[in-house]
């Protein structure tokens, strides 16, 4: 058995989300911050609730949502044009800075997809904006079956568009609550490691107050304990093409 | 149609949950606001994602394996007797000072539950360490269900057990994925609004440092944005038996 398919989760993974704090520390000074991580915190809390209550709505609209929730929270609003500019930042967030990189490594010996909870429309648009639909054989949303990341409904399309089973695909993430459900579904799990358990506790126990990003890396950047491991973890993206060549000899061993 | 059941959230509703802080502040000084609120975001991200990936663990084991995640972002550890204090502090946690008097009013007209992600256990010692037991007609645990709430398999429980259908129920709580859930499951719905959209701004905007304790009141306190709101929003457990009351004659109307 060999790894035929790298599948990557994109909000996080491929993409750096917290690149929309420029954006919303322009419409909202002072605030940035704070805007950017209670949106995400409760953008992610929204898809769970929602495929919980069996109650779906696509990614755009957890987004704009969670949004509106965040603004309220200060008492601001914003008129449409900026609150549909703040969304939008959402399409053009960056890739980190080795993503290209990684993914032309891989291509030769691989197929390459993104899976994320983003709908058809945003994900579209952030593969093109960023360049990378160019390395990509398909950009999969879990809005073919109406339910968010860890429900494994979400993991079902990679099978049928890339023709692998679940054994067969590396899938790379650095959301803890991602890699749980990958896991959980099957897949050969990669997770990349962005903030080591060493750099949270110097920021957590250096005496300057906790805000609102050292909180957020404290809930979402460390291995979780949900008892589905990954398989091997990596620091960055470029590390991927060794870790995969290890996984894919140990899967033909 | 009458309002036959009031049916009330444990943790946040009828108990104090951040009454835990001062056992974890006696054990870690000067963590106990960092820990208590982590655990808590945690102890909850983990029902949603276990439900979600139908990987079902009692409360417990999710209580356990959330404050392990907390203690583990510090680099502290607990030995066993320790841990274990700190995990029983869930099952002493404080009624909210109005609770008994609010379920001894409503008790000569309505039957009185907790519908409660807690496990048996957990509930069963915390009903009785607080007296509150001699109000209740049953004591629920959506563990006979294996999901937590906001899955609809959460609620249905109650039905059978009080032998009421869903719009005979008055559901009481404090927390915004359990309102949207009862009130998409079927249930009428009170919020009790601890924390009013005008405080929250103040200490947002008031120019202190957003520590873990606001954010998690900003993340968990304000009306969601789901699209299930609640019949009725009362500021306090006495308050109840009127707003029963008004949501009784309207279903009679």
């Amino acid at each position: 058995m060999t790894i035929r398919a790298v599948v990557f989760d994109a909000y996080g993974t491929l993409y750096d989300v917290q690149s929309v704090a420029g954006v919303i520390e322009a419409a909202f000074p002072g605030h940035g911050d704070y805007i950017t991580q209670v949106w995400r915190l409760k953008q992610l809390e929204y898809s769970w609730l929602r495929s919980l209550m069996d109650r779906y709505e696509d990614f755009l609209a957890v987004t704009r949502d969670s949004l509106n929730y965040t603004l309220g929270t200060l008492g601001l609003a914003a008129d449409a044009a900026l609150f549909g500019r703040i969304v939008e930042a959402y399409n053009t967030v960056s890739p980190y800075p080795d993503a290209a990189a990684a993914l032309e490594a891989l291509k030769p010996n691989h197929r390459l997809a993104i899976l994320s909870n983003g709908s058809p429309a945003m994900l579209d648009a952030l593969v093109r904006n960023s360049g990378l639909d160019r390395y990509l054989d398909a950009v999969i949303s879990v809005d073919a079956r109406k339910a968010y990341k860890p429900d494994r409904r979400a993991y079902e399309p990679v099978e049928h568009r890339l023709g692998c089973r679940p054994e067969e695909v590396a899938f790379v993430s650095s959301n803890g609550f991602d890699i749980a459900g990958a896991r959980s579904f099957g897949f050969k799990v990669i997770r990349i490691e962005r903030v080591t358990p060493a750099a949270l506790r110097a920021d957590l126990t250096g005496g300057a107050p906790i805000g609102p990003g050292t909180l957020s890396r404290a809930l979402r950047t460390q291995s979780e304990r949900l008892g589905f491991d990954p398989h091997a973890v990596v620091n960055a993206l470029s590390a991927l093409p060794e870790a995969v060549g290890r996984l894919d000899s140990a899967a033909q061993a």
